[in-house]
């Protein structure tokens, strides 16, 4: 089985074999195909794309490239949920808690921040000492304790996704829906759950900025989740402002424990417990989904689901005390706000414009090799719908660097979009994939 | 300009400009790419295309990107023909000569044969101490002397070519009229020529198996010449059986010389005289196409183009004496005929099948680094839409090496097609792209 065989049939819109498939992923593990290889076949997928069946197989072989998890010994229905990225999109820490205090196990593996989008891993850090490089035993002690993990990747997952992502990123071959499908799936089916929850955005402040394109992806990942034996469901939600009002890691934290608590802003209440409610249900935990949902809104109300955030911090060597105390957590002295600069209705607060002003504060990475700031951010004064008068505050900008804030407040002040009309409402779930 | 923007622009479609084109072709040429940056963009270019502004400028830069040579000091046209090759193609041998009697200054730099078409130079070679490798003082002497120099490539032509067409091989993205079209001219535009014939093949034993895509490839080839200021012309011409009779690098040495002594094989005659009247009149030394075909049919019969050819040999070093003496050519002990074994029509000799069964014999190369045999080959008994009785001879195979004989004799069977009526007769200029 020959590469310029294997590429050659693609390039003219052919099906590749599974052997075919199979000999690409093990050479792109092993480095036996040349890098030039690898980068003219992801480009003959960008462009002539892959059946459902292709993208099915080629994700199994991503994730038997390396080792998976394997929790079957554990009592109980094993679901995790994963979003496609977003801009203040703290619902992880949330939900997590939740789902595990209605008896899910939420063996969850995260990815960091890259570009305008956030990165859980990074706001779980932002809690002095908190551990995500856990060892499979220390989750599995994890998992049986507290019935949530959530962890980085470790070395050994989907080795061929890691060589593969590596080249789409510096070939423009990223945006296709095959390959994203098999790079997020690939790295959920090493997780060792039955069940995944997706939550795919559409926006401006998502990688998929138009429905449409948002759609197609969640039918890609539910049917080749499913095709792979994972209970697959999707649900599509608006990512045009952010997520909630913090942006910028030790503020998400505070936002999500204010939620745990009862006091997040709603629609960032109303998201998480919806996702959390879709695991409980595929987790096979609820008779329907009401009763899922009812479920979900009780561990929030009770406490329980607070209580158990603060035993996931604990477990994996943070300091529970932030939860009580957000001055524990890291913070900047210096704070400026921006206003509004004319009268009428915020009809938009940009979400790529904030979260790539929240990157240039230090608060993201616009390589991977960036260091990132757990304290800086900003904070909505304002949402979207709102009236405003001139010098109503909008944005509260969290910075320690003023050259940084220099680089940021352009693009916030471009972020604050004004009308003379209050926009037509929108939902924050505008679709679903759930068969 | 970052390497990933323009692989991205033409991914999408959409037409790069010059400084675009400029800065990938100084990449490829000095290695600030990498490989997998070529490679991604050339698939691109393979699936999304090129207009002819484009590929003209691509071409110019490829050209740019090492020496060219310049002859504008040496008085009358320089003039050169290209062909996209095939098998038993020897009219370089034979009309570069002719036209060089007619007053044509013909700067040829040529190839070497790779897979189952043969090159000018691996033929040249078969001459006792022939040598194409001349300096550019050599190779403006020789012109200046004969009219005619047959070189190879300088490691100083296209270099850029050179890195592109290495990683088209391996990353199937060989077969795409710009980037042919761009390899092709860039070559041509660095040997100082006015004007250019091309002999663009159509048929089983071409590059171009199917018409109309070597239809494309004549008006690309046309087209971008003439952007870069090159009076060019091509000729469409059938390669479904071999040229001429003879296949294999010595064996045709001799057709040529037997076709410059006026007792060739009539299609290879008549294709030479017309591609060598085509040089004639682009180069400006006759008033029409009739007169310019009657200048090199003089050639031919006086014997000009014969003593032009001797000079050629004795000024690039070779033995002039072959001309007289076939006995001083390289040569097998060892002989086989093959015969029909049926009776009926030959509607067929399946040129590419020739060609690799003279490759393994010896005459060609699998491999860019293979040694080949200028004495073996295959040598046609019969043509096409000859009557045959079983037994009649069709292929006399010139071999040293029984093995290698074992490995051809299979394809040189399947070559013969045998029929019960006679085929259409068809024309070995099937077409031709002139304004």
């Amino acid at each position: 089985m020959h590469a310029v065989d294997i590429i050659r049939r693609k390039r003219d819109g052919g099906v590749l074999s599974a052997p075919e498939i199979d000999a690409f992923v093990r050479a792109a593990t092993h480095g036996d195909w040349p890098d030039y290889q690898v980068a003219a076949l992801l480009m003959a997928i960008w462009l002539r794309g892959m059946t459902p069946e292709e993208i099915a197989h080629l994700t199994r072989a991503m994730a038997d490239s390396g080792s998976r998890f394997n929790w079957s010994d554990l009592p109980g229905p094993k679901v995790d949920k994963h979003s496609t990225g977003g801009v203040g999109d703290k619902t992880s820490l949330i939900l997590a808690p939740l789902a595990a205090a209605c008896g899910v196990i939420v063996p969850m593996m995260s990815g960091r921040g890259l570009g305008h989008s956030g990165g859980t891993l990074d706001k779980l850090e932002a809690i002095p000492s908190f551990r995500v490089a856990l060892s499979e035993e220390e989750l599995r002690a994890t998992l049986i304790k507290v019935g949530v993990g959530m962890i980085g990747q470790t070395r050994d997952v989907a080795p061929a996704d890691k060589r593969l992502y590596a080249l789409r990123d510096v070939t423009a071959t990223v945006e296709s829906i095959p390959l994203i499908t098999a790079s997020i799936l690939s790295k959920k089916l090493t997780e060792g759950i039955d069940g995944l929850v997706l939550d795919v955005k559409g926006g401006v402040g998502a990688f998929m900025k138009r429905r449409p394109d948002a759609f197609a992806l969640a039918e890609s990942l539910v049917s080749v989740g499913r095709a792979n034996g994972l209970r697959t469901e999707a649900l599509l939600t608006a990512m045009d402002a952010p997520l909630g009002r913090a942006v910028g890691n030790a503020l998400e934290v505070i936002e999500a424990i204010e939620t745990l608590k009862g006091q997040g802003p709603k629609e960032l209440t109303e998201l998480s417990i919806r996702l959390a409610a879709r695991m409980v249900q595929l987790g096979g935990l609820a008779a329907d989904g009401a009763e899922a949902e009812q479920k979900v809104r009780s561990a929030l109300s009770s406490g329980a689901g607070l209580e158990k955030f603060r035993q996931v911090i604990t477990q994996q060597g943070g300091d529970p005390k932030v939860i009580d105390d957000y001055g524990r957590l890291p913070t900047t002295p210096s704070r400026i706000v921006l206003r509004a600069e004319s009268a009428g209705y915020i009809v938009g607060l940009h979400a790529e414009k904030i979260g790539i002003a929240a990157m240039r504060l230090g608060a993201g990475r616009n390589r991977a090799d960036d260091v990132i700031d757990p304290a800086v951010g900003v904070v909505l004064q304002a949402e979207v719908g709102q009236a405003v008068k001139a010098g109503d505050p909008v944005f509260e900008v969290h910075y320690h660097d003023a050259n940084r804030l220099s680089d940021a407040l352009p693009l916030l002040r471009e972020a604050i979009e004004v009308g003379n009309d209050p926009p037509t409402a929108t939902l924050i779930v505008w679709g679903e994939v759930t068969e």
